[in-house]
């Protein structure tokens, strides 16, 4: 969705992580939640980046309650244990409102 | 500044971008702008990463009042422009407002 501008109003979850050395499993278990992430109600869409261990990853959303939904969802919460027992040195998350958004060229 | 949490009531300018081929004098540009949004009243700090033509880079900001002062400084409205002229195929820019923010672990 890069080049798209976001509806006003919308929330914006910012990840940012580094990853250990060794992250046997991470690959397949982002691809896991890719998958997932798109079933979810009042998901609009996701920006993301990896650089080697740094990554940015920006999801949108509807609302705030699906946020939660997201955030509490079973396999997801699985994810988030094993991220912080095995992949993660460290990773901020936040959560914000969409004021504006432009896109350049306009579509 | 990853691993930190972000002031509640702060800004988030987000900035995904994708970059031609050829991008000759594109990462001194950034060099340069680096250096200078550190300098601006306001700024918090900046999350950035690229992999190869692809770029998210966030910079938190104190307020709105800040946002537009560095949108409009000469220099950064001249790296602007040559960025649509020369650099960038397309972006998005999204303007929000932090919401809640928690890094792990906890500091």
């Amino acid at each position: 969705m890069l080049g798209e501008s976001i509806p006003v109003g919308s929330y914006a979850v910012t990840f940012t992580s580094r990853l250990h050395e060794e992250h046997v499993g991470y690959a397949e278990m982002v691809e896991r939640m890719d998958a997932l992430v798109a079933q979810q109600p009042g998901f609009l869409g996701v920006h993301s980046v990896r650089d080697g261990l740094v990554g940015i990853t920006i999801s949108y959303w509807k609302d705030e309650a699906s946020i939660a939904a997201w955030r509490a969802q079973a396999e997801h919460l699985l994810a988030q244990a094993q991220g912080r027992a095995q992949w993660y040195v460290g990773y901020t998350v936040i959560v914000s409102k969409v004021e504006r958004s432009y896109a350049w060229p306009p579509p």
